[in-house]
């Protein structure tokens, strides 16, 4: 059964809607708002809408409910910043619970701009005590060094150096440390502090406020220590777990959105595998989870893997096929969770099913398009700038240097070839930029452009992950996070993704990482030392056709 | 069934002896030495036995043996402090597990005196740079603070502040702390961080080594922060768990031993529960447990709660009876987690068995005599002082102050009655400590005597608990575990537990706090404001009566 057989078959869609998060675990308390909020923090961005009930005075109905509106807005944002002041300042003996739940449920009752009021209030007036850090500087620095003429510590003097270093580290802790603290001792604080930072970075990525990346930068220090992996379980999730675990699978697939209960059921059947990582403090909810295929081979394209072949007997696989990765908490953002997980999966399958030898990825390469299109708008540009003589655009003659043909010459004859009359005194470049960004693709659906562009957009696209760099890194995010993890570039998969988002993405290109588990260490640290991109030789030898 | 029948019965004692120890889970690798040294770590004190075998040259065996050995410990503690340092000095990206495996491993093989070396070098070699910390000091204090004139703050300036101080905060960690940060990462990490504490506990009770002080207390907040309660599992703990989780609760049981097989199965059957604290990075082995007994009424003898009485139906039952608890880390000592397990515990047992309205212990007073005998041995010492004469004894004759009858006439003359002739010339409190300390508690066997001195060890041991003070606490550390945690002292019991332990601890009396839901909060605050011992009315009155 195909993909759109299946689609009719079903008509639901499950992906969640905010109604359907009212069966997720609660916060603190089942009744919580804190609930819908947890992953729809958007749907709280304004004040909810004042009833419709016409009010007995008489009065501009309307105008009253906004205000009665404004006014419990102001209220809420108060009581919130109270119960943030008691969870803060309230000595360590009292007792915290109410509090702690007084102020989350606050929090989730804001508006997004209300909550980015009540973060600022909190970097801002519970940092550290600036006066009383330069005042413990000083004592310290007024202290002589605790060695003698000899060379020899004083361990009399070493005491000193010791509590005055633990007085220090406490005093350059900010006083929103303790908040952090005890949310963490708390049921459900980490994932309200998850939530809170996924916040902080939605702000910070509209205004970028030094005293808020401070606190976000504090935050994540936290919650790295936090989150040790050691302390996460790794959960093979299958058909019988809770539907409230498997609707955040649906929720938060990113790569591959799941569209239907069948297409979830095959994901989780026979020949497939999915491993969350999951939180003791953060229960029913994988903060990362992977999914995998069992198969005879490196798997080619998505649509193998999710629809068109039934699975073989697990017993004649041979490859376990990482086929998606998606983390669930936009708030642990640059925490590296997937490094880990992809490490145990190995390990686990490896133990489980002895038979399997191949560990690879079918991963989407999602920054080629982009790259590409910018590539070729900007020689475009370039080119045209130069027909026109306009030689302001160019500073100096050396502006030239910026011109590259990304074309091989018999690339360009192909290309103008399979477009035909329309492209006559266009270059090469522009017509493969009119090509890709014609609506829905026309491109992939043309007999002649389509096995024209393949070779091109093959070089380019390994020329993109192979060699395209940031800060010494690949370019391509996906790339970046196999390649630190130890895997190599082994192949491109010409329309392995037919989606969408596939094309969009990559021009329906798809790439497979492989992990050599003799090699692993070693590629870590060559790519880490000299930036070097461990990739298969042809495709090396791709790149150098030109 | 009683007690001596049951002990005839098994013959079998199951206290795990080093070998039972071999079925645990391996810190890092099934056939590590770790084993058998995480809680034996003094079988490795010395360096192992030379095998018997001769040597080929015809030399004095035995020194040469002694030699090698001597070379293959020195050998050892080279190997492990390479390690350390390779574990802490490693770039980040550098693949640890081997290492980290290597340095536990290595610290496992160490005999205590090594380990103690090892420890020293770690605090003293891998301290914080104070050169560095202050050069950035100054550079600090060299900053204006960022407010202007008109006392707002300039959020330009904060950012360099911001950075400044997250420098500081770096610059303040020891080097240690890498070491510390990468072993939580690790699968069996933080089980190995906790030995290593309990060895640095040790060590200090012996040597009060400044040094190793700072590294005990850095690695104490560490811990605290990732034991978090949040994260730790509650779980009951019943006959159907592994036994190599059963025999953690047989070998740490430190309140009243396990005394057999069948012992242990009543503690985890009908009428009784069992519910430990476990870390998901600690695997199979609780780090706190507790044990209670669900019955009718409040019990008052450890005999009816482990022996005497069969189980009641558990549907009858309105107490929940807590007889035990017991920490299975001396690595975290000082850390409370009994706190968070008896609040969860009680919160479970309400959700489960409504029926149950009482929730108290029954508990030891473990300093009860120990206290009793220096006050009796004291006043002795002043009294034979006194009649001698001896005014070198007193500065002045402001001693006399010290002077206290402990006893009331009444209770005075009740014990020279029970006592008979020996007592001549001596005085009640003389008498009573020659009878406390007599061999075997053969006070305890007497029909005379034990009537007599039940009303006045019944109330010397309700003033120890209500009004003996350390720093404003209550003396008795269990007295001041529940206390802090919002218990109310109840009840004292009479000869309610007459083993060996119980007898020389408290004359076999035995108290029940209980916790009273609606005042937990309010006690904990008045114990830890006024240091007020919140207990039952007839207590206080028993005092009165002096």
């Amino acid at each position: 059964m195909n993909r759109r057989g299946l689609a009719v078959l079903m008509r639901t869609r499950i992906r969640p809607s905010s109604a359907a998060h009212s069966t997720e675990l609660s916060l603190f308390s089942p009744t919580s708002e804190a609930d819908k909020m947890t992953t729809n923090p958007e749907a709280n961005n304004k004040p909810s809408e004042p009833s419709k009930q016409i009010s007995a005075n008489g009065g501009d109905p309307d105008s009253l409910h906004k205000f009665s509106a404004q006014v419990s807005a102001q209220r809420g944002f108060e009581l919130a910043r109270e119960a943030m002041h008691s969870a803060i300042s309230m000595n360590k003996t009292e007792v915290l619970d109410s509090i702690l739940r007084e102020f989350s449920e606050g929090y989730f009752g804001l508006s997004m701009e209300d909550r980015c009021k009540l973060l600022l209030v909190l970097a801002k007036d519970y940092d550290l005590n600036r006066n009383q850090v330069r005042e413990l500087m000083n004592q310290y620095l007024g202290l002589q060094l605790p060695i003698d003429e000899t060379g020899t510590e004083d361990e009399g003097m070493l005491s000193t150096f010791y509590r005055m270093e633990r007085n220090l580290r406490h005093a350059l802790r900010p006083k929103y440390d303790v908040l952090f603290e005890r949310l963490n001792t708390h049921p459900g604080g980490l994932k309200f502090l998850s939530v809170l930072r996924a916040d902080l970075l939605s702000i910070i990525e509209e205004d970028n406020i030094p005293s808020l990346r401070a606190l976000d930068s504090y935050l994540k220090e936290k919650l790295v220590t936090w989150l040790s992996p050691a302390t996460l379980e790794l959960h093979c999730i299958t058909w019988d777990d809770p539907a409230s675990l498997l609707e955040k699978i649906v929720a938060y697939e990113a790569v591959h959105p799941i569209s239907s209960l069948i297409d979830l059921k095959r994901r989780l059947g026979v020949g497939r595998r999915c491993f969350g990582y999951l939180h003791p403090a953060i229960p029913g909810e994988p903060l990362i989870f992977i999914e995998v295929a069992l198969m005879k081979n490196v798997g080619q394209t998505i649509q193998e893997v999710l629809w068109d072949d039934p699975p073989i007997p697990e017993c004649e696989a041979s490859c376990a096929l990482f086929y998606s990765i998606s983390s669930t908490q936009p708030g642990l953002s640059g925490i590296n969770l997937g490094k880990f997980l992809i490490k145990r999966v190995i390990e686990l399958v490896k133990r489980e099913m002895p038979q399997i030898c191949t560990f690879a990825t079918l991963s989407p390469i999602p920054g080629f398009m982009k790259w590409l299109l910018s590539k070729l708008a900007y020689q475009s540009k370039l080119a045209e700038a130069e027909s026109l003589d306009m030689s302001c655009f160019y500073k100096d003659s050396a502006g030239s240097a910026f011109r590259e043909n990304l074309l091989t010459a018999e690339e360009e004859r192909a290309i103008l070839d399979a477009a035909g009359e329309s492209t006559s005194g266009k270059n090469g470049m522009e017509v493969l930029l009119n090509l890709l960004k014609s609506p829905n693709h026309d491109w992939t659906k043309s007999d002649r452009l389509l096995p024209a562009l393949k070779p091109i957009l093959m070089r380019l696209c390994a020329r993109y992950l192979l060699q395209e760099k940031k800060r010494g890194k690949a370019l391509d995010p996906v790339a970046n996070f196999h390649l630190q993890n130890g895997a190599v570039v082994e192949r491109l998969n010409w329309m392995a993704d037919r989606s969408e988002k596939g094309l969009s993405q990559s021009g329906g290109i798809m790439v497979n990482y492989v992990y050599k588990l003799d090699s692993i260490e070693q590629n870590v640290q060559s790519y880490f030392s000299t930036g070097h991109i461990n990739a298969a030789e042809d495709l090396h030898r791709v790149i150098q056709q030109t």
